[in-house]
C-alpha cells in the first residue's frame, strides 16, 4: 500500500492569504504576467520551496519548474496552475492550484514521500492580460504557439512582446523548447477554482470536470443604414442594431436546444446615438459546447440565423470566425482517481457532520447525484490534455459563481477539503499513472 | 388679387452652391455654431441682403433677422430656417430655408412686391453641435430657455458657453429679450429638407408636416451579474445584455403597433467583452409619436415591457426620463396655403409633363394622394408653434433620406419647385394672415 500524503490545509491557505497581501492592491490581485508584481509572487514562491530544498528553474517559455525526485521508476506527476492573474482579479484564481501544489511539494518532502516525482508547475500568463495571447506559457510547450507572430504582440502603452520577453530572460524563437521539459511529465493534475455556479447551486464543494468544452468565436457585422430616429418610419429602416438584438437572442436560444452556450457580451452600434438609428452593429458571439460535433451544429445554426435575420432586417451581414479551441476530454482514469477522492471526503465530511450532529455547511452534500461537470473555462490543463499528455482538474465551489474580480472567494472550509482530496488523488495517481 | 411673388430657383440654387463652397470641406458642411465658419456663412448673408437694400439685426440671443417693410397694416412673416450645421453637415439642411428667404426677399425687392413685411431670420444654433443644446436661438425667442443652465455648457474643450457667447456680443442672461423681436412676428414659414425617406418612398417632390411629433425620450439601465461565458450555465445568468436586446425590440413592436417610433440606437453593454455576460446593460430609448395620449400610452407600455423582461430575466432594472418634447400641430390655415401651392405646382409639373411627354421626373406625381406627413425631427418652427405663434413648414424630397452627411442632397428641380411653392404659399399667406 503506498503511503498516503498529509497536507496542511490551513497552512495553505495562510501561504493564499500571505500572497495575496503581498501582490494586491485595494482593486485586488495585480499579478499580471511580465510585471514587477508577477515577479515578486514568483520570488515568494521559490522562497517557499527553497525552505524546503526545492529548487525553481524556468524552461525556455518561463514556466517556472521544482522537482522533488521520487524512488527510481515512480512516475512524475505535474501539479500546479499559474502565479499571474488579471488586473484587479482575485487571490484565488490560479494562485489556489499553485500554492496548493506547493503545500503537497513541502509535504512530500518534510515525509519523506517518494512514490513519485512531483513536479511542481507555475505557468507562464495564463491570463494574456497584457499582450492578449491567453495559455502561453503552456501554449509553448504543448507545441501550441505562433512564436513568430507572439514576437510581435503589443500591450497596451506599445511595448513589444519579443522586448518585454527579452528583459525576463525569454527569447521568443526559442519559446517551443519548453516541450523538452514537458516530455518528462508522466501525468498533470491542476486544482483551481470553479469561477462558475454550478457546485454553489448543487450545492456541493468539489467537483470533476470530465472535459473542457470546445468554443467558436464569432464576429458579425450587420451593415445596414444610419437614419434619423424621428424622420424614418420604421417600415422604411434598414436597421443594424435590431438585427444584433435578434441575433443575441437567436444564439441563446440555439444553445438552450443544444445543451450548449452561448454569450453575445460584446456589442457595437453605430453611430451609437440616441437620435439614430444605427446602420452598423458589430456583434461577437462565442459559442461552447462539450461535445465538438453538436459545437459545430450550433455555429452553424447561428450563421444561418444570421442570415435570415439580415434578410428579414433588409440589412447586410458578414460572419468571421474570431476563434477557435475543440473540445477535449481529462484523462478517464485521473478523473475517476480525483472523483474518488471527493466522494471520500464527502464520507468524511457525512461522518463529521453526523457525530458534531448539525455541520451541513462546508463540504457539501445535498447533492450526491454525479451531476455532469465540464470546464468552460480556458486553463493551462487543457491545453496540455490537447497535447496528449494524460491531465485531469479538480475545481473547488467558487461563491457567488464570480472571478476576475477582487471579490472572488471560496470558502475557507472548501480550499481546505480541495487540498485533501487533491493529495489523495495524487497518492493514487502515483499508483496508477505508468512512468515512460 | 395680391400680386404673386416671382422668384428665380436656379438663382437660390446657385447661392446655395457658391456658400457650401465657402463652408465645407472634404467632410462636408462645417457651419457650427459659434465658430469662424459659422460668422462667414452670415457674413455672406449679410453681403447678399446689403445688394438689396436689407440690413440684418441681431437680437438677444443672436438670431439674425432682415426686415423688408410690407405696407402699411400688412403682416409680418417670418421666413428662415437656420445657417448652422452639424460638423461634417449637408450643404441643405437649415441653408436651404435661409437661401429660399434671401430668394424671397430680394425678389420682393426687386418687384417691389410689398404685400407683407417680410423677416428674414437665421436662428442661432439650430443643431446645438458644439454646447449640445438643440434650437438654442429659437428656444431663447419662444421663452423656453433656462439662461442659468445654458451660461455653464461647455463644448468639448472645456469652454464655457457664457464666455464664448460674450465673445460673439451675446449676454446669455440676456437671451430671453429675443422673445421681443419674435413678438412682432405674425405667422412663420419655413423651407426644410425632409431628412427621412418618406416622400421619396411615395414617389413626391414636396410635403406639407401636418405637425410635429412628440418624443419621450429614456434612458433603461438593467442590472444583472457579469459572469464569465464559459462557466456560467444558461439558466443561472442573470444577463442584463439579454434584457436590453429583448427590450429594443419590445419598444419597436409597441411603436408598430401605436403607429408611432421608437429607436435604440445606443446601447452599451458592461464589461462588454466577448468573455463575459453583461453584467450592465444601459440602453437609450427614443420615442415618437404625432399624438401626445399616443405617445404617452406608448412610453408606458415600454416601461411596462422593461419591467416585464427584467423579472423574466432576473435582473433590476431602472427606467429614467432623459428628455420629453410634446406633439404640436402647426397653423390649419398655413398648412392649407402650403398644401394648396404644393397641388398647384403637381399640376403644373403634370402639364408640363404632358406637353413635354416624357418628363415624369423631377416633381414627382406619382402619387397625388394626400400621405399624411409630420415632422420627425426637431425644427425651430415647432418651437415657435409651441409658443403659439401661426407656424408651418415645407419639407422637400431628400435623396436616400439621407441627412448629416456630406453627402445629404435633393435633386436641383426638387429645390427649384420647393421655392416656387414656398412662394405661392408666401403670398397665400399675405392675403390670410391677419396683422395684430
Amino acid at each position: 500500500m503506498t503511503p498516503e500524503l498529509r497536507v496542511d490545509g490551513r497552512r495553505m491557505v495562510a501561504d493564499l492569504r500571505e500572497l495575496a497581501a503581498l501582490t494586491s492592491d485595494a482593486g485586488g490581485a495585480q499579478r499580471v504576467a511580465w510585471t514587477p508584481t508577477w515577479l515578486a509572487a514568483r520570488a515568494w514562491l521559490r522562497e517557499r520551496l527553497a525552505a524546503c530544498g526545492v529548487a525553481v528553474e524556468h524552461d525556455a517559455a518561463a514556466n517556472g519548474w521544482a522537482l522533488l525526485p521520487g524512488h527510481p521508476g515512480t512516475p512524475t506527476l505535474a501539479l500546479g496552475s499559474h502565479l499571474d492573474s488579471v488586473p484587479d482579479g482575485g487571490w484565488l484564481d490560479g494562485a489556489l492550484g499553485v500554492v496548493a501544489a506547493l503545500e503537497v511539494v513541502r509535504s512530500a518532502a518534510e515525509q519523506g514521500w517518494r512514490e513519485a516525482t512531483l513536479a511542481l508547475v507555475d505557468w507562464a500568463d495564463e491570463e494574456g492580460a497584457r499582450f492578449g495571447h491567453s495559455l502561453l506559457g503552456s501554449s509553448a510547450a504543448c507545441g501550441l504557439l505562433d512564436a513568430a507572430a507572439v514576437a510581435e504582440l503589443r500591450d497596451a502603452d506599445g511595448a513589444r512582446f519579443a522586448d518585454v520577453a527579452a528583459a525576463h530572460g525569454v527569447a521568443v524563437a526559442a519559446m517551443p523548447e519548453a516541450s523538452e521539459r514537458l516530455a518528462q511529465v508522466d501525468a498533470l493534475l491542476e486544482l483551481h477554482i470553479e469561477q462558475g455556479p454550478v457546485l454553489e447551486a448543487a450545492g456541493r464543494a468539489l467537483g470533476v470536470p470530465r472535459g473542457a468544452v470546445g468554443v467558436e468565436r464569432l464576429r458579425v457585422v450587420f451593415a445596414g443604414q444610419a437614419a434619423h430616429a424621428g424622420t424614418t418610419p420604421l417600415p422604411l429602416r434598414r436597421d443594424a442594431g435590431a438585427a444584433a438584438a435578434r441575433l443575441a437572442l437567436a444564439a441563446r436560444d440555439a444553445a438552450a436546444t443544444a445543451g450548449g452556450l452561448a454569450t453575445a457580451g460584446a456589442l457595437r452600434l453605430e453611430p451609437g446615438i440616441v437620435t439614430a438609428v444605427a446602420g452598423r452593429a458589430e456583434l461577437l458571439v462565442d459559442l461552447r459546447h462539450e461535445r465538438q460535433q453538436e459545437l459545430l451544429a450550433l455555429r452553424a445554426a447561428v450563421e444561418r440565423a444570421a442570415r435570415e435575420i439580415a434578410a428579414d432586417e433588409r440589412v447586410e451581414v458578414e460572419v468571421a470566425p474570431l476563434w477557435a479551441t475543440p473540445a477535449v476530454a481529462f484523462d478517464a482514469r485521473l478523473v475517476a482517481a480525483l472523483e474518488a477522492a471527493v466522494a471520500a471526503d464527502r464520507g468524511a465530511a457525512d461522518a463529521d457532520s453526523g457525530a458534531a450532529g448539525a455541520d451541513s455547511g462546508a463540504a457539501g452534500t445535498s447533492d450526491a447525484g454525479s451531476r455532469a461537470l465540464v470546464s468552460g473555462a480556458l486553463h493551462d490543463s487543457v491545453a496540455v490534455a490537447r497535447a496528449g499528455v494524460p491531465a485531469a482538474m479538480l475545481f473547488v465551489r467558487s461563491i457567488g459563481g464570480i472571478s476576475h474580480n477582487r471579490i472572488e472567494d471560496s470558502a475557507e472550509d472548501d480550499l481546505v477539503a480541495a487540498l485533501g482530496a487533491y493529495a489523495a488523488a495524487v497518492s493514487a495517481a502515483a499508483r496508477i499513472v505508468e512512468p515512460r
